[in-house]
């Protein structure tokens, strides 16, 4: 080109990165390759294998070559409200269901489809916010703490909605338990408490549920059970069947929501077309479960919440504070406590302390910025998955599910997660 | 919900249908299943199975689960822009290529990323125009004659730009061929002269090229020949590969084009993540090609020209203008000849017309004003893809290539084409 003209890019995208953890992840694979040891705790990948089920299914429809129904095979739909039916105790039409190339697509075209503002509640998932950027939707951010384990409370969500004085405006919150980033959880109580507020100010949420089947005590509770008129749950494959480079999410909307399923499948016929068609046959059997699904799920929780409390011991050892989790496979840290000592090596953001961390100690983890907590607190994101999913999986399969792992299983089966959490040990009490 | 509240949806949204192909697709099931015989030529699938190797390839990669890079896997990447290299003689860098689930998706983040207007020489594909009016593009229309075989030239294209008198608009050009929806081509001199207009306006040029291994002689030319500096080459395995439901397409920029590739990488992080991780493994060994590809494409070609023959013969004695193709599987029918009789008829716009021809003679065709040519002008899009490509495949393998298809071929492996043909032909002459 003669170069004349100027580059002409979309101003809501200028200044939109890659999503940070996959940045995150690409940067680590680079400096492992220059030889370096890595600890990669970024990326919020399920270590774990597919149910074999799963993939031999997979394998079964692999020459499935039409395009499949914009919204989603029809056996699809129908495991799926079935899963949230047995799963969940909520009712879902099979109808009201819609299939996505991973649930993050899903929730892009939701943004984009329905005009009105998006709150969040943070720490949040890295997307909601540069989604909303992108298609130039209004952000409203409500803060939470370490004190209240990063939940929002009824109260703070009354508030905030009395406080914009705008009872017509149309409103999306994001509620996604357990949670990326800390793995906590919210009680039958406060979901309905959260429900009675919505209810009363028509408030649509959105209820990102993709770690519900992670809970560690297979407890997980939708607030659909609550709010059951104005939930859209959101799942998929990519966490609790292993299955993320798969790219299959799901959406299951409440009756009377068709207005918003068929804007949607608008959107999507002009994109994605449809999810590809093996895979969503492959998932029918996923989400239709059964014994050898649910013996995986059991050995996956006790495996992740084994490694989450002897994670948690040595971190708060080491002055960091952090919630236990309930489920998912990420710790949320909270360096506060030790903010004076960092600050006298430089380290004033999390940007920086994680920046400083990879450098220094080798461990790969996300600033708590990138999930919209204001920089200067000095947060982080920790996954602990960085282990053979496979290998941990069929030791603990030799122990019955009726015990408890034994002490020294992380140590046997996933010693790069505690030698990357005794690294961060190591580094903030050399500072 | 109380519904107090709107309906709220996104006003660029609100009257998008979902895309005509699909819903003609879905509305054909239906009265199939309804027991009335119907000849489907409405969806533009390809009928061929995808090839073995490339399902054989799937199966073995079906335990892949991790995310793979956003722009696509680094083995998939050269393998396209080998591809481009061999096939048309372009020069690609691997870092140049992007992955994406449909090149429909890669299409709309296109779309939205670049902030210019679109400019669309009409028959147009059905997605392009909507993208947009979803995005909030502005589209400039340049429409084109069955006497110039639906060809936009060099000139349209000039007077077009002159008349717009704003040298420094940023602009896109979709340029598709073979085309959908009438399969015709550019000769290279047609190219040439495009390219000189373009050059001249430093326009960028999307081309569409994937029907380009449809060519029914294998001699697909792309532009990016002769305007390598500002050409965007789209392609993917839904159309030569015969893997439409497997959703993968992919663009190939020029270098210089690295501030779009970025923009667009970043879209696709925070909306499709990455494509299916089997899908990619699988797309290597198709576009690396091979003797067992190249038979397959051979094969192919010379079922879809024996066909196009054979179609269009049947309906030019009928009275309907069509040009001969070139490649793809598509006729576009021109019923101008005919108007006055189907006035008569209360026939006054396409969408009429194959509305009548579905429930009178039970043929699915697509109205032209879904490819954005003006209602009343009685054209229409015929797939001539109602058959079983399995069969036609394996009976066409016992014919030495070098020898033509017998008269009787079409009668004996796709009779269902040929009797939707003869039913649109009686039809009209029954007017």
């Amino acid at each position: 080109m003669k170069n004349n003209k100027h580059i002409s890019l979309n101003l809501n995208i200028r200044g939109i990165k890659q999503s940070p953890t996959l940045v995150i992840n690409e940067l680590s694979k680079k400096l492992k390759n220059n030889g370096k040891t890595i600890y990669s705790m970024g990326l919020g990948q399920s270590p774990f294998p597919v149910p074999v089920p799963v993939v031999e299914t997979l394998k079964m429809h692999a020459h499935e070559k039409d395009y499949l129904p914009v919204k989603g095979l029809k056996e699809l739909r129908e495991a799926v409200a079935y899963f949230h039916r047995q799963k969940d105790d909520v009712e879902i039409k099979s109808s009201n269901v819609i299939i996505g190339p991973g649930s993050k697509e899903l929730m892009f075209i939701l943004q984009m489809v329905f005009y009105g503002d998006v709150i969040l509640p943070t720490p949040c998932w890295v997307s909601y916010g540069p989604q909303a950027k992108i298609i130039g939707r209004n952000i409203q951010l409500i803060h939470t703490s370490f004190e209240n384990k990063w939940r929002i409370t009824g109260k703070q969500l009354n508030d905030f909605l009395l406080s914009e004085n705008d009872y017509y405006k149309p409103r999306l919150m994001i509620l996604n338990y357990p949670s990326n980033p800390d793995g906590g959880t919210y009680s039958a109580h406060e979901l309905q408490k959260i429900a009675k507020i919505a209810r009363k100010h028509e408030l649509i949420i959105l209820s990102d549920e993709i770690y519900g089947q992670l809970h560690f005590y297979g407890k997980h509770i939708s607030i659909a059970r609550y709010y059951p008129e104005g939930t859209i749950i959101s799942s998929g494959l990519s966490k609790w069947c292993g299955a993320g480079g798969w790219r299959l999410g799901t959406f299951a909307f409440p009756a009377g929501f068709e207005w918003l399923i068929d804007a949607m499948a608008a959107v999507a016929s002009e994109t994605y077309t449809s999810v590809c068609a093996p895979i969503q046959y492959a998932a029918v059997i996923a989400f239709r479960g059964g014994i050898l699904i649910e013996r995986y799920l059991w050995h996956v929780r006790r495996i992740l919440s084994h490694l989450a409390d002897r994670c948690t011991k040595i971190l708060r050892k080491a002055g960091i504070k952090v919630n236990s989790p309930d489920g998912a496979f990420y710790l949320f840290l909270d360096f506060s406590p030790l903010s004076e000592k960092l600050k006298k090596s430089g380290i004033t953001s999390s940007k920086i302390l994680c920046e400083r961390l990879l450098m220094e100690a080798g461990v790969a983890i996300l600033p708590g910025e990138d999930f919209l907590v204001s920089s200067e607190k000095l947060t982080a994101r920790l996954a602990y998955v960085n282990f053979d999913g496979s290998k941990a999986l069929s030791m603990s399969e030799t122990i019955p599910l009726s015990e408890n792992l034994p002490e020294d299983f992380s140590d046997n089966c996933c010693l790069s997660v505690i030698e990357g959490i005794k690294k961060i040990a190591d580094w903030t009490d050399s500072k």
